[in-house]
C-alpha cells in the first residue's frame, strides 16, 4: 500500500519530506514517476490532471492538500468508489479568522485607503458595533470567523444552504431566507463551498439586495463571483468596495481591472496557506485508518460536494 | 459661573450645541467673544492661545476636549491654581484598541502592502502568536490595547515609567528595565503621555535595542518620535517599517518624506476621534461638581504631567 503525492505546479518534495519525517512507515510515491500504480490506495492531491486517478486501480481515498475540494470533484472521471477528505486544520481556521478580521477592521478604519490616498483626509470612522457582518457559509471556517468577529464587537449574521447549529449568531437558512439575510448586511463575507449551486452566487441580483454602501469580502473561491457584476455595482455607487483574495484565474492576470480599481483590494489567495508540517499528521492518521479498515476523518460528502 | 469653550481651529459651535442640548443650565461663553471674563470658572479647551487663561481671574478648571493634555501643560503661563482634567471615554478607548489591532493585523498579514504593491506576491504570513507586541505607556489606553491584543492571540509586554498594576501582561518598569523590554518586542506601540521625559523617546538609540525587523506603531504624539532617526533605521534595514498616526506638524506637510515612503503608513491622527456628544456628559458632570465643591473626575496630575 502506498500514498501518492500529486500536485502539479506545487513542489511535491516538501510534502514527501514532511510525511516521511512524521511517519517513516508510510510508503510515498510522487507523481508523475509512479513505480507501482497498483499499490497506490491513497492520493494526497492538489489540482491533479483530469482523469489521472483512473490510472490507480486500487485507489480508495483522495485527500485534498487544503480545505477546498472543488479541484477534486471538478474531475468528471473521478472514480466512483473513491472517498474524498479535506484538511481541517485549527491553524488554517485561525488564519482565516484573523484575515477576515483584518479586512473588516481595515475597511471600517480605512487603513488601506489612507495608505494609498496620500492626503490628510481626517474623518469619522465606523465602529464595529455599527457594522453588521453577514457570513455566507457556516462550515468550520464560517463558524470560526463568525465567533472571532463577534468577540471583537461586530454584530454577525450567518446564512447557510441547509440548517446548522449556530450559537449566538443571527442565522438564516436556504433560498427563502436569503433576501432577509442580505437586507441587513453591511459587510458580506463569502465562505461558501464551491458547488454547482453556489457558482456565480455573488452576482448583480444578490448585490442589489444588500443595503447601499455594503462591502464584499470574498475569501472562498473566485468562481463564486461574477466579476463584471461586482465592477458594475461598485461603479454605480451601490457597493462601497470589495476585498478579494480569490479569483476565477489565479494568479490574477496583470491587465485585470481589479488591480487598479481604487475601491477593490486584491490579496494573492493568502487568507490561509496550508503548511505541510501542520497538515501531515491528519493525512498520516487517515492512511493508517485506511490500512486498518477504520472510518476516515474529515470526509467530504460526494453528494453535497462539501 | 460660566464655562468657556476655547478651541481655535476647531468649530466651537458644535461643542456649544452639544453642551446646551445635554444640559441647558450650563452658561456657555465662546472664545474669542467673552462677555464676562470674571464669570468664567471652567474652560473646555483644545490648543488655546498661550497665556490666554490669565484673562479669566476666577478660572479654576481647564478641561481638555480630548484624552491628551499636553496642549494645556505646554503653556508656561497656565495659572498655578488651575486644575486640569482630561477626557476618559470608553468609546475613545475602544476606538484606540480597535485601531491598534487593525494596524497590528495589517502589519502581520501585509494587507496594505498587497494593496499598494499591485502584484501577485504570495508568501507565508506571520501569526499573532509569533508576534510580540510591546506597549509603552500603561494608562487607560495602554491597558485597553494590551487586553484587546492579548484577546486576539498576540503575546504582549508592557513598559511604564512607574509601577502599575497589570493583569496577565509581561510588565517592565522604569529606565533600568527598558532595554529588557525592548529586546523581545516585534511590534512597538507608543501610547505614552507627552512629557519632557518622553519627548524624543523614540530615537535611534531606542530603535537599536529592538530586534531586527521590529515595527513601530505611534499613536501617542508626534513629538515622541525623532523623525530622521526612524527614516535612518528603516532605510538601513534594522526596522521593517512603521505606522504613524501622529506627527510633529499636523496636518503632515505635503512634501514630508513619510508620505511616499514604501514602508511607512500614514493615517491622519484618527486613531480615536472625540465626538462632542459622547464627551459632553463628563464635562457637564465636572461643571456641577465644581459648582457644588465636590471633587472632580478625570483629574490630571500637574506634577507628573499626565
Amino acid at each position: 500500500m502506498s500514498l501518492l503525492i500529486i500536485c502539479p505546479g506545487k513542489d511535491p518534495e516538501v510534502w514527501k519530506k514532511a510525511l516521511q519525517e512524521y511517519d517513516p512507515e508510510i510508503e510515498v510515491e510522487v507523481f508523475p514517476e509512479v513505480k507501482k500504480p497498483e499499490a497506490v490506495e491513497m492520493a494526497l492531491s492538489w489540482n491533479h490532471p483530469t482523469g489521472n486517478f483512473k490510472s490507480y486501480p486500487n485507489l480508495r481515498v483522495v485527500a485534498s492538500m487544503g480545505a477546498g475540494i472543488d479541484h477534486i470533484f471538478h474531475d468528471p472521471q473521478l472514480p466512483k468508489q473513491v472517498q474524498v477528505t479535506r484538511v481541517v486544520d485549527e491553524k488554517l481556521t485561525e488564519d482565516m479568522s484573523n484575515f477576515v478580521l483584518a479586512l473588516a477592521l481595515d475597511h471600517i478604519r480605512e487603513i488601506s485607503y489612507h495608505h494609498s490616498n496620500n492626503g490628510w483626509d481626517k474623518k469619522m470612522y465606523r465602529r464595529p458595533e455599527e457594522t453588521r457582518i453577514g457570513i455566507m457559509g457556516l462550515g468550520v471556517l464560517g463558524m470560526a470567523v463568525a465567533e472571532k468577529l463577534k468577540m471583537n464587537g461586530f454584530p454577525v449574521s450567518g446564512w447557510a444552504a441547509g440548517p446548522k447549529k449556530m450559537v449566538a449568531v443571527n442565522t438564516f437558512f436556504g433560498e427563502e431566507q436569503l433576501d432577509d439575510f442580505l437586507a441587513e448586511v453591511n459587510v458580506l463575507v463569502c465562505l461558501l463551498p464551491l458547488t454547482p449551486e453556489t457558482e456565480n452566487i455573488l452576482n448583480k441580483s444578490l448585490f442589489q439586495k444588500l443595503p447601499k454602501d455594503a462591502y464584499l469580502i470574498n475569501v472562498a473561491r473566485g468562481k463564486h463571483l461574477v466579476e463584471n457584476d461586482l465592477l458594475e455595482m461598485i461603479d454605480n455607487g451601490h457597493l462601497s468596495g470589495a476585498s478579494l483574495d480569490v479569483f476565477r484565474q489565479e494568479p490574477l492576470p496583470k491587465e485585470h481591472p481589479f488591480w487598479k480599481h481604487p475601491k477593490i483590494q486584491v490579496t494573492p489567495h493568502n487568507a490561509s496557506i496550508t503548511s505541510p508540517r501542520s497538515v501531515v499528521p491528519q493525512i498520516a492518521d487517515n492512511y493508517h485508518r485506511l490500512k486498518k479498515g477504520d472510518p476516515l476523518t474529515n470526509l467530504v460528502s460526494r453528494q453535497k460536494g462539501y
